[in-house]
């Protein structure tokens, strides 16, 4: 998918919503619990309550990894259930991964060969062969991470570069740039920095940005849009658990539905707000 | 298990060496491709024919997770076979893994808890709350990615914090250090990089190090001994496809075993020229 591809989708919906698939088994109701795969049930109750509303879903690989190979397979179900129900789903997975080249082409190879994900999140922390083999693949996307919605972003990401004077997220985004396209790379920016998102457009004005920590931690979405906004969108917006498990009971897919509405609606606005709707010229 | 008691370990067997379990199915012999599990009987085989030369064994899990689902059950398996038969062994995750508080909770309940591993790999880039939940688990280890082997690691590792003059991967160094202990954190140190091991030691005179990038890769040993042994040993040196894949004939645990042996050799010759031999006082 280019990038011009995703800016059709996200006029389309209008809305340039992500919605982060981390479920939490303790926040599950009785009748998900009951099932033969809670996960994947309740991934796809979520999936068919919300997918009118978003345009990409991001599971965040933790929360598979730790149910063991029962959570693997929770995994590949619902990637299978969205590729097939939800063909213009744009899915990310949210794995923060990164090694040296030579195994890094596998973590590549499990993520957009084996699972079928269009994009795979990257730490950027052992340079650019532990990103490329991910570049390398056609088609696909690599989110570098450069500002995280964290408390621990300022331990490193904030830290002065002497010879530059560029902060080293700033670094990470210069550098990067420099090795995939705006068609293969998009970059990490949390929404709980959202000044840094005007520093950041500098470096990449035409780039996506994904963009996590509006919800539960707190991010603007009304700050991170007139700082992000480009002229093709360039932003895909995460929330996780403010919409997943906004209820807790048997009905969670209405709340779910209903926040995901709410948050679409704001979208519409900010991208009107920015000429930026119907299709394209 | 404390450092103390991985040091013993070290001085029982005269070795600090640790064997990567990296297999590449592209250089399985026949034999082993025709069993039902080749990873695990691979890796099986590998452990029996190396374990004495042996202190500890990392599983990359890139190289697991590359195979979907049947990975993760090779994975399983080959950790519980040594728990059981090589019960002295320390065994570390290579997964780099790090992300949000919250989610890098998930990552380490997968690793200690699920998979009973003794050490995990952690990068820093996202600080502190991504690495602290790794760090709270008594009687386990952080291993903190500091200077990495690849060509990469020049990227960003060695930018110079304006505000101190360090390097990057300094900070990374003076800043874990404060959040855990010797007895719960090592760094992972490139051996090709050998010079700057010094500079680690000056900021970690007694923490251990996690050495990659002997053999393939190009380090010496000789000179990550020289540079990073301290009066505790301090290093576990690994050596992955250099012992695992010396041989691709069917006698290929042999050639391993050799190559182990080799190494061990070699250590045995440093710790004595250190005076780090026989049991402590």
């Amino acid at each position: 998918m280019t990038a011009d591809e995703l800016f059709q989708k996200i006029l389309d919906k209008q809305s340039f919503l992500c919605i982060g698939l981390d479920p939490d088994l303790s926040k599950f109701p009785e009748k998900v619990l009951e099932t033969d795969d809670p996960v994947y049930e309740f991934n796809k109750k979520i999936v068919d309550s919300t997918h009118e509303f978003a345009v990409a879903y991001k599971p965040n690989i933790a929360f598979y990894e730790s149910l063991g190979s029962a959570g693997w397979w929770s995994l590949e179900k619902t990637v299978e259930y969205i590729r097939k129900r939800h063909p213009e789903i744009f899915l990310i997975a949210d794995a923060k991964r990164g090694d040296i080249g030579n195994t890094s082409k596998r973590y590549a190879r499990a993520w957009f060969d084996n699972f079928g994900f269009d994009a795979v999140t990257v730490a950027p922390y052992m340079g650019e062969d532990s990103v490329r083999p991910f570049l390398d693949y056609a088609g696909k996307w690599t989110i570098v991470l450069a500002v995280t919605s964290n408390d621990g972003a300022s331990d490193f990401q904030f830290m002065k570069d002497a010879e530059s004077d560029m902060y080293f997220f700033e670094k990470v985004i210069e550098k990067a740039a420099s090795w995939g396209k705006r068609d293969n790379l998009m970059f990490v920016a949390g929404a709980t920095q959202p000044e840094m998102l005007k520093r950041i457009r500098k470096l990449v004005p035409d780039h996506f940005l994904l963009v996590p920590g509006v919800g539960v931690q707190g991010g603007s979405l009304a700050a991170v849009a007139d700082n992000g906004l480009n002229g093709a969108c360039g932003l895909l917006v995460n929330s996780s658990r403010a919409i997943i498990h906004a209820d807790e009971s048997n009905e969670f897919e209405l709340a779910a539905r209903l926040k995901a509405s709410v948050i679409k609606n704001e979208m519409a606005a900010a991208l009107k707000k920015h000429g930026l709707t119907g299709r394209r010229a």
